[in-house]
């Protein structure tokens, strides 16, 4: 008598969370030292000291009413203002607090969007893989119907031409998610400009807008000179449904926007959509102090120094071992190709030394594996001779 | 080529948020001494000296990582178990951690409970008059069908007989909200023992579990002696959706509970459904600083006595210019009847005086207007004035 969807959405664990239980469990056994854990996206890096301070100077300052009441649903306005100030600096637009709207995090900014776009069962939404795997029910329970576009594994970026072939006349949105999860590689210039084309193309073919839904959590987790180009600034109808989890190592926070450019086709209809589906999804509005903190740590920028580290160390040491990997331009993934082209088989042999990768099968590439190195420097060190084990398992099975 | 149901429900405000925001266009023309705002149910007490003690203490002692860090889904463990804990005392029960899934306030609890519950679009969802108006919505635009018992204008207690026979083979749950959100009321033992009976004897004929679904954030703000029966204790099919909004004045924090007493039937799949529910509206994890916040306050209690003080000088002075109102036990409302018998007639002459009262049509109940004083002391005796024009200005009608 109970819903069956829900029921199996509750009752089984991502694969993800299945092997961090693993890990968490073989730790028990084996002790800290001899795991090498990869498998969850939590920043290891703190939240800026900014974030902190923040937190107390609102306590000492504010009225108690005043901080912890409720906010409007859309989000303070000071807030919001300070948001669209720093993102007008930083990408030549000239946003409003009128265009943003908070939300409880990157997911609820993102399901509220998908229900917002869902008119009808026939509806869909089109996903680039690899992609969070999460996508899938977000839309699937939501009530729309989900497909994707296989990934590209030489460069990872986008297989043009099969995107442009799943657009139908029935398509409401594209999910885009650069810097990615799992392959931490970023989508460039030429890869937004192509994408724009294409549903420009298609938008006109079929008298309906198609939106992009930029998923950007890790928009600000870059490596070196790598610049990630700014959505809306390359297609009109963008919504970016951003995350301070990331960005700010504040991912239990659950604090983030949707931001709805004014030059979307029906701005202020959709807008409202998605107040509408924050509404019925019971968010209220974004969790107050939290909104304070990001308000007041707009323009703050993490500091990264610590994952491009791991990532230089961990990318170095796979390659020359003889794995092939995504060059990760950003988050804090690497994903590597499964030596003996089987990721699920990889992972469990991976296991045997106490190596956890997360397979590509749920992410809808199975041939690659995802390391997530928001870790202890040192585990990555200490992991080595589990990779360089691992790998010459295969080789010898392929001597034979 | 937008939802409509979200574009309705994000374009068009309650009635509530409308009479807020005329209430802050009057300020401004008129001044915030001379308009006397009952519209909101915004606490206006701070929180316990112990919130803020706690969020300086959690930052100062916790790392960053684990202060901001996700939590699992379904809440920290700790937190869990110090809530257990301090129901166990109060309640005489037995939960553990594993009977609580934290979430970001009631709303969230509702709606995932409704999502759980709701297997088709047949499936009802009950409500008993007077009722918090997003009910329906959280309902009906989560896919199911949400019918009302008419309110009890003599005691507002319940409408047995009506409740018995709108109960069908396709009822999944009913909304029992006590202390009452509008009429301030708090259903006595046996209100709660008689719906338990219903509930009974009705699960019997359809051999069904009906559950009592507890929207309980006034539990704790009663006043006098007066005693609010804990559900579960009375009826095992009782899943409560608690929020801390009210108790500890954090409504703007988004932070709650679910409880899934062990003695529900399937009650661990209740639990998991409950659980995919909440994954798919994209909570993720409940606020995780507000998470260990509540934890350490689990056993604060509320200083009720400025709202006891308020409705001490509001329900005496109107019962004494002639006004008819409910008694109110608890929560921080008074439900005033219509003097002219019409709610809506009567809000409009109030705000002649700048008085603004909410209508109780949205609550299914409209011959009553409902005052929130959650407010200033001496808004209130600012206000009584008012309260007298508005009431002869009938008076002065009937007479004719």
């Amino acid at each position: 008598m109970l819903n069956k969807t829900m029921l199996n959405l509750g009752s089984n664990r991502s694969v993800i969370r299945e092997l961090f239980e693993y890990g968490k469990k073989q730790i028990e056994l084996c002790g800290a030292e001899n795991v090498y854990d990869y498998s969850l996206g939590n920043p290891s890096v703190p939240a800026p000291e900014n974030v902190n301070i923040n937190i107390k100077k609102l306590v000492d300052s504010k009225t108690s009413i005043s901080l912890h009441g409720y906010t409007s649903a859309v989000g303070d306005n000071a807030v919001r203002t300070a948001i669209a100030d720093d993102l007008n600096r930083r990408f030549g637009t000239d946003y409003t607090m009128s265009n943003l709207y908070m939300t409880c995090g990157a997911a609820a900014s993102l399901v509220a969007t998908i229900r917002a776009l869902v008119t009808e069962a026939a509806d869909e939404i089109i996903a680039i893989a690899p992609f969070f795997p999460e996508y899938r029910p977000f839309v699937e329970a939501n009530g729309g119907k989900f497909s994707f576009v296989s990934a590209d594994t030489e460069n990872f970026q986008v297989n043009f031409d099969e995107l442009e072939s799943k657009i139908s006349a029935r398509t409401q949105g594209i999910i885009v998610n650069s810097p990615n999860n799992p392959s931490g590689t970023v989508y460039n210039e030429d890869t937004i400009k192509r994408i724009a084309d294409i549903l420009n193309r298609k938008s006109k073919e079929y008298n309906k807008p198609i939106y992009i839904i930029c998923d950007e959590p890790y928009r600000e987790l870059v490596y070196d000179d790598v610049i990630v180009p700014f959505v809306p600034n390359f297609y009109d109808n963008t919504i970016v449904c951003y995350s301070y989890s990331k960005s700010l190592s504040l991912p239990g926070e659950r604090i983030g926007y949707a931001l709805i450019p004014s030059k979307c086709t029906d701005a202020t209809d959709l807008y409202n959509a998605i107040a509408g589906a924050a509404r019925i999804c019971g968010y209220v509005c974004a969790p107050s102090l939290m909104q304070y903190v990001v308000g007041a740590c707009a323009s703050e920028k993490p500091d990264i120094s610590a994952y491009k580290r791991n990532r230089d160390l961990l990318y170095n040491s796979l390659t020359e071992m003889g794995y092939e990997c995504a060059y990760p331009a950003g988050a804090f993934y690497l994903f590597i190709k499964a030596p003996n082209g089987n990721a699920g088989e990889f992972s469990e042999i991976a296991k045997k030394y106490n190596l956890l990768l997360v397979p590509g099968d749920s992410f809808e590439c199975p041939t690659y594996l995802r390391a997530a190195y928001c870790v202890d420097y040192e585990m990555i060190k200490r992991s080595l001779p589990a990779f360089e084990k691992a790998i010459l398992e295969i080789k010898k099975c392929s001597d034979y």
